[in-house]
């Protein structure tokens, strides 16, 4: 089995990532893993939802979306039937992970929203939007402080993710669609800069799995997440 | 009244087209006019709704949509509330224009769906997702006739359109979203590359106009319009 | 082409309109415009949208709907399926089309909704709705003044709206639903009683037209709506 | 206590039935009990819902619908909010009491969908839209073999119903809007015109009843269907 | 026709209600009459609807379910389809059934929830909902009592409910779905400890009804509520 | 930090499973675990979904609910609100995890839905939901082959799932909901009778967790799970 582009089990697919691609959003980035595309953007509203009022915490959500021909075959448009479990369950997941890398109090009085529009699709679109996501929230928090409107960065971690997957018996890093359709085993992980774990999901698609396999694909996924966190300090710290 | 960057009152937004910007979908294009960046992707379908079926015709439809923060203040995504009614009167709109410019006769076992998604919006997304998605139509006409599908194109006129208004008394073309805020008189136009007039929607938003006003922005609603239809054909025919 | 009872190509439909038909509404008419027949009622409410507060402006908007078995075909009722984005788009215009002829500012307090519901539909209710509800929310103002709850009338310009085609090539003047049905070309004017325009809407369904066939239509619609205002002002002003 | 125009606690308001009033339906008629006026129509389709195909067995349907003006104070339209419980089980009770004048089987292969729209309510709106609904669905069980799609009518008996109340301890005949909201008990009482009960629905609003009362309650039904009974036939076989 | 176990036609099915079997609501049972098995919790709230502020009354709702699987064939989940007329109408039947043995006065700044949710259907849901939920409310009531949120019980009757129904013409109670199925008239009655009615629902399914019969169905219904409500003081009062 | 009852940190909450307990479906049970109760059926039908028709394929699927008073305050009934994102992620967590313990060629030509709905909430519902759901899975299998429709089972492996955590830095097993609502990370497990992962879900509320602390939850549970599945061989192969 070869992957496209020879690219060895362990590779990620290429990454770009441009900042600033949105010109009304506090943050934004286009993230491209190799044919994902996802644009994501941050809005800071100076609101807090109702349910934080008087906590002296602030928030932090996500969105997904994704186009309607993001894919290979065209889906129907989730504003005329509503959002499928599989897009709020990403989205769930995606606010979650992003969560992981703020300091909530020290966001008191803001509500920031991520907004991940998948605009093509070609696997591992949950864990682009959360590396992607994680980029659009650190710059909108920088334009807090920039405003004055926050003295110091509510960001606490670097927060990415990455996809792994058992193929055909082999684990491999950054699966792309036709790869995640055939493997047996697909789990997602979301790592901190200090190497810890925010969120693991792993599912049998077709067999279960033994602990070793686990710690297999989790090695992996550490080795990902690790060039990806890299990239990100690269473009926001320079 | 002075407008960005000095542009005259008869003068389009500086306007940038590129195509195949999809990998999956058979006709596809990104449009700025201006800072209005509207993503077309056209599907086309070997089926027709129901209601064609056997009539020996083939249908083109469009949908619409903006992302969450393709404006200044971030507005609630559509697949969580549901489509409002501008967004189905615009969708509307689009597929109207479109179907001007196609013999539904000769497209006949096929559905062409342009799906025209707002990334970022100042203004003119109407009209820019009409000239923007017949581009991408016609790339998936031109699809369907090299992967032996259709034997000739049902294509039968170029359709674009564009945005006029009064503005303080003063007439203007192709307004961006500051000037649309400020308009007496707003009317959009579509029109074929034959100078015919295809859709005319026009609305006193301060005050009714007379005949006289309404010839003016005819006027400049038609310059604007061959130029953008030369556009399109320069990147369509070459 | 012989239209029904022989009326000529600029003649408007049989037009009787019944005022003070509901014993509750501030306002309300039965318009009936050849078979079309449209009740329309004004209901003010002395309170104005939450967007509206404090802006020292009232609000007119309106709704629009079609009993099921209007039609020649029964239609499903829009309470089990929701609105169309037809419906939408009708009662957009009928409210904007309303506006034109109030000054806002005059009305502050209050929010008159004006529900257009069609009867029996022959063609042209929206139209049939824009000049009965226009009498609908005359009263409705009346009422506010006899009442004390307004000084002076809140109504600048009167209001009025009629369709227009062009059938095998014929241009004629306030179509039934048959000869909707066969133009190439249909438009909808609204106009007030100074002769400005309001909004306009016209769409090519089979072919498109040139800028003098709309000169024509324009005529028309102007011959029809000075009739239709003349008789909103005989019964209302009388 | 005095009723309005001095009627008498067994008299029924006054009765006008106006038929034929929609150019399109199989069968119609505009009801008129007091203020109380609701249009009902018949719409007959040659096409039974599903879970009847094959049955040797036809329906009778109905629905139910209230103009947002036809009350003392203007309603939300159903269409923007979706049917409510109440008009969910008022049209579930239309249809039962009509199904209970026909005979299915004579209806094979036709559905006859009754709308019945409330054009100005002033209490018993579901009372009068049976009794109404009744006549529309006879015109068009005679439309029906007028056309020769039937033979035979599959009408078996008259079907009207009425509101009685007890009101301060007297028991009343049609109650009207004001009437009702002070009422102790409700009820509403469906019957043929074999004087046999169909449907039988009561309520202690504020005071539970004992079976006397029951009875002198379906003393005054009995009396005031017989009443609008009388009035069907004289109409409809006169 | 022989019944179930040789029940008789004048008995009630077993019955069992065992209470406080859900450890957070303020008042719940499980009753089971025959095979109909229906969990009922009261939930209190210090907290009336908007509607009743400052009017110096509490308030008592309820709401009524059916798991997919209580009946023999599996039904679509309405939390997935949305609520049907059917249990619409339903929960208000047993909400104002409930409010027929309170003094909403005696509640005030109080609402009280009871949900029914039948956990296995065998005919009579809606009647043993109402005789369960009036436990659960009643021991609602008690807690408030004992928790000094309220001085004196707001309860004022006992009330309970039963189904009647004529099978192959002869009158019997508390029918079970089989029996229920074939019923030509089926009606339900709720009535209070002191023998007034609360509620009367009944209709014809296949064959109108004399006032005979109907005063029959009464006994009936008559001595089967005394023996439900024997039950519930019995359980509640010892 | 003392557990209730005493409770060591790898001990499972009292466990107790009722099977048959719905007269209808062929697979039925009740679980305990603590005080979270979840009531599962299986239903199985002769009829699989569209898009599995002549693939050769059975299917298992299962949905979740929630009373509205199972928890400590109650929640909104999602037959009026629609089924939360939690919901549908739980209950697409479900069909995943029992459609490991089956081979779906062999359940050719079937569907059987698995119905979950928590009677009592008290932490841990999802993965009761999974222990319970595959004992009525496994029961209606059973059932298919006692009435003749299967020859041999298609269940392959038992499936058991459990949830694990961090409090206060102790690893602890099966947490009920106010361990739950402090833990810093709370994972799930759901794990065959071979000792292989199905799936797993784990998420940092508070904290960022190391491998080596996945590791002792992952110990945890697997004891967990091997007392579970010890308890349904149990009772199901006795």
């Amino acid at each position: 089995m070869i992957r496209t582009n020879n690219r060895s089990a362990d590779a990620l697919r290429p990454l770009s990532i441009e900042t600033n691609v949105n010109k009304y959003a506090e943050g934004s980035c286009l993230i491209c893993c190799g044919d994902t595309k996802v644009l994501c953007t941050a809005s800071a509203e100076e609101k807090v939802p109702g349910w934080l009022k008087n906590t002296g915490s602030g928030w932090v959500t996500a969105e997904y979306g994704m186009l309607p021909r993001a894919t290979g075959q065209r889906v129907d448009r989730e504003a005329k039937k509503g959002q499928s479990g599989r897009t709020q369950e990403i989205q769930r997941l995606i606010g979650r992970a992003l969560r992981a890398g703020v300091d909530l109090k020290a966001l008191d009085g803001f509500c920031i929203k991520v907004d991940c529009d998948v605009i093509q699709a070609d696997g591992g679109t949950r864990t682009a939007s959360i590396t992607g996501g994680f980029i659009a929230l650190y710059l909108a928090c920088h334009h807090l402080i920039q405003t004055g409107k926050l003295t110091k960065s509510p960001i606490t971690a670097f927060v990415a993710a990455v996809s792994v997957g058992i193929i055909h018996g082999i684990p491999m890093l950054d699966l792309d669609y036709k790869e995640d359709s055939t493997a047996g085993v697909d789990a997602n992980f979301v790592m901190t800069d200090a190497g810890k774990l925010v969120e693991i999901q792993g599912t049998a698609e077709h067999q279960a799995f033994s602990r070793d396999e686990l710690n297999t694909l989790l090695d992996l996924a550490q080795k990902g997440i690790g060039e990806l966190i890299a990239k990100q300090k690269n473009i926001l710290e320079g």
